[in-house]
């Protein structure tokens, strides 16, 4: 049936029958609730199944915002009827139980948009020094930070999609790099602000109100996965370098700033850098340039990345923001930005 | 009546009756607030005079939490008043008004606690550029970093109490310039979050709850003040360098993170870092260093700078935090402590 | 042009062609911004102006979440173009300027969905006594509570949107009159915690940040201009009673909960209340009934009113919560579902 | 070891030397955190071990904070330990464990203060019915609302801390049973609204930073425990009443608000009403009257109880606010303004 979608095709949306039957596993932490919310209003798909590894009964206890969209019911995690009822799979689980099921629904001929960290990473050795749970990497994996990776994701039997850190990150470095202002070995710090969903759902001392509200402080220092991502993606735009990273964790719900130093490779100015940026972004609808730092309250619930560019008059340094939904852009709707370029889709069905 | 107290002599506290009368301008904003609490249950002092150069009347409905510590009223400003019943005044007031008001009181005999920016920076050039509202300079000025400036304080005219982002900032930074990790023209870059609290009490969409709320942007990007004043007492203490310096604002009411980035001199590792740290604080009661990033929320309502520093092994480069409350140590609490130093009073007196 | 559209008649929507042309006056407030978000996302209406009584300029500036939505800039509030260029106008204007342009708009033939309070009480002595401002009722008034007057809606020239508050409180409420169960002359209780937003845009002293944060107050006691519109409202349905209003200040932008306390007419029992609260709402898309408390996150921006109901087994009292958006259902979502019932449209559109 | 503290007698304090031991079981909830914080800063006794239920070496590492104030670690809970080591005993512990612990220490002589709900009903049929946990009553128990019950408390063996929604509102509701305006059954309603740290340090999906901000909701409708208390104490002034009253939880961390609403037995007015709370708080340190709604921002870390009462004039309704800090005189610095009675003390001492 995964046979039925060819996504190099032109896009088969017609207005009686959705294009492609998708589900969900993982459906009851905060990016499975997103994807199910934005997969259930989406005109070209039909969702299929969600599923949980946990405790059904609990968690559909969970879902009463979704009755009104979505009237399934969520199921204990069955491989098997994910390949009998779908022909793209969204896995938002934990790493390893991600690294496990995805090879094997891509063996059956199920295609995956796999939201944990399992595939992130192309270089074996990379895998195993941060993502030891990933035994076997399928083939056709793509990394799918939509607008730099459209042809591969679009083909793509598995989509990596990337953190969440790393997509505010990729977008706001990228055009530096493009630029030959970031240069291999230049010097990169990624001071990182996000909200309390990206620690999840499970309850915690670290997410109770009483910790959270009224603080903020880093946290996964001085080595947080996602800078391998960073480095990676970094390196294959043509700028190997070895970045800096800390995330903190702040008393917002919702959303995630991104502030990077970039020392150039030579100076410049705010007029080139403007058009430079404008230039890397012209078309591209998921990101806003914006002469002040953004807020990341002016992305909240969208697909859109908001990117500011200043340099430092004083040290020639490049300030970099990126502000982003870290539940939308971060995880759930680049994963169905992705879903549109893989089904031939409108890349903005279903997220806008 | 200033030559009342000798601030070299020996502890004059005694049972029955106050060492100085103090007494506080500006004393409607958040600062000046904390400062009246501060003040009036310091068991050293004397609170003769709260006044406010604003609408007295519309400010003092504001202070009925005031009430129960202190039951006078805030008065329109008087310099009079302030030369006459003040031993020590602390000025709570915007640059301008403090660049006017605080040489008047040193000529007439009055020691100044000025918490606005304008004595802070000691070059005459440097002032001109970044605070052009001072024009002059009294004699007898201490810039009022306490665990850095304890003799000068002592016998200043004048504490410059510092800025809250300086005084985090330095007390994270200041241990790597004395052990030469920080050398001249290193790279230092402060990546800084402040609570809601910092941006003061006047009324503007900036600071309306639904503006600030499930938010978090930089601002004063790339030239916030403060920078100058870090650069400054870096240089004093031996590393001339140019920080690069941002600013953010979170949605909390009080607390101040600093996040420095250096790129230090040589290779160190974490146990050296540890140990020369614990060196440069030892017996200082109000620095607690952590082996892990510091939240803001355990220092809220104290005077307390709670520090962690960590070497990236990837890079080699030195991350350091520095947590305090903005409104204490960040403003009212340090001038309290410098207060008690310019008194030969117990430091902690009155703040802990 | 306001002939074109003929509310009685069959729906107008096609494929190709909007069937009204609608314009906001006061645009930049919160609920104006609400409005232009649905408006312009709204599939069978042309968003033609969105106008300002304030500083356009500044007014402006406060936009840019928008611009991806409606490319339209805010422009100075003209009666005149307003006439020339609307179908229907939504007014988000304080009470005094809706007062005096609301009659006007619709003497010139223009359908008016008015947000401020000054057309909601229908009784001229009411008016005069808790609206002051409103010299003259036009013809065609409607009561814009949807679930309760679509057919007055339908036909109005002028829809008055009610009140935040009563929007829940009477559909919290009213299916208890129609059962009898609440008499004229019954005790009613109304305890509500409204979001920040409720208050306004304009900054001051009670909705900085600081002030708001960690806090709770109640405010308009005891006498809150809303009440007025819940007595008559449950008078029309049959019971009139003087009710207790008192609204509370709750740190959170968005949401907004009544608790109401009834004393019955008769004894009645949880299975009843579940009965007759179902029958009252079979059908109703908007209003969702749940066995435990709801809470405001559930209906956080969408249209929806949450309802439970409880008997008190020690008192026999009832309570009610009724939980809405402040700014949706209590505001922009209601005027658009008023909107489609004026232009004979899906009551959902643009709103779901 | 007991005997040394004879609670009726004169002050003990000397310059010197403490007058009482203590001790805290149940030193890791918040309440216990509170608890630890107050006595160790208190002037008049020696706090000579905390202890946990839990697991101890978890604990302690949530107890950073206190290091400051007090160096011992937290020990696992031993009950011969207290015995030998303590004078009076504050439990913080679930309303089990406090039930079996409490008389034991009674009965070896040790005083005890009980911030659990074991102890707080008097009567045993009511106690069966709403404690069942409660087996044994020990002789010599207090209910622990000092302003209402000092001298019980003085000479008590056992004193059972108030709840937190008790006290408040029995602040707010005493002076009209006193004033004969709530009679023997009145219609009274209590909307309580109170902060996340009310439902106490256990993580849960309830007090996840995510599910409670931005969000209200009721619990425990509608029979929460603390009804059945504030029924007892009204009757115990002379008005026996069956309480309508509903608990809410709210997006902050500390504070607690209750909204009463009674229907008087006659008419007054509010100057009647000002000057008999007045005269009711008259000499009252820890009571502060206001003429507008208090907000529990006022009386943060605080032990003081502000109340504002109104009359609606439209129906003679009495409504009163109660706010305090639901940590401090909801519990913790209550409880130790209780053991000031019992040693004696200044009433103060501690906490202020």
């Amino acid at each position: 049936m995964h046979t039925v979608v060819q996504p190099s095709a032109a896009p088969l949306v017609s207005d009686s029958q959705p294009v492609a039957r998708v589900a969900v596993a993982g459906a009851t932490g905060f990016t499975g609730q997103e994807l199910l919310r934005l997969l259930s209003r989406h005109p070209a798909v039909s969702l299929t199944a969600a599923m949980s590894s946990g405790q059904t009964a609990a968690s559909s206890r969970r879902l009463p915002a979704l009755a009104r969209l979505w009237n399934g019911t969520v199921v204990p995690l069955s491989p098997e009827t994910l390949v009998n009822e779908a022909d793209i799979v969204f896995l938002a689980l934990p790493d390893s139980a991600a690294a496990e099921l995805a090879p094997a629904l891509v063996d059956a001929g199920v295609r995956v948009i796999d939201l944990s960290g399992a595939f992130r990473l192309r270089d074996e050795a990379a895998r195993a020094a941060w993502y030891p749970e990933t035994h076997r990497m399928p083939a056709g994996v793509a990394y799918g930070l939509t607008e730099r990776e459209r042809g591969s994701v679009a083909r793509a039997q598995l989509v990596a999609n990337p953190g969440c850190y790393p997509t505010a990150t990729l977008l706001a470095l990228s055009p530096l790099v493009e630029a030959g202002l970031l240069l291999p070995n230049s010097d990169v710090i990624v001071d990182a602000k996000s909200g309390v969903s990206g620690a999840g759902r499970a309850p915690s001392d670290k997410v109770h109100f009483v910790t959270a509200d009224e603080n903020v402080n880093a946290y996964g220092v001085p080595l947080h996965r996602h800078v391998a991502e960073i480095d990676q993606e970094l390196a294959l735009l043509g700028a190997p370098v070895t970045a800096t990273f800390t995330p903190h964790l702040l008393p917002l719900d919702q959303g995630e700033l991104v502030s990077c130093y970039v020392t150039p490779a030579r100076l410049t100015d705010q007029d080139e850098l403007a058009g430079l940026y404008a230039d890397a972004y012209v078309g591209e609808r998921f990101v806003e340039l914006t002469d002040r730092p953004p807020g990341v309250r002016d992305v909240r619930d969208t697909n859109i990345c908001r990117i500011s560019v200043h340099e430092d008059p004083r040290t020639g340094k490049l300030i970099v923001f990126g502000a982003i939904d870290n539940l939308w852009k971060g995880a759930a709707s680049q994963a169905v930005q992705n879903l549109n370029l893989m089904l031939g889709l409108g890349e903005g069905e279903g997220i806008t």
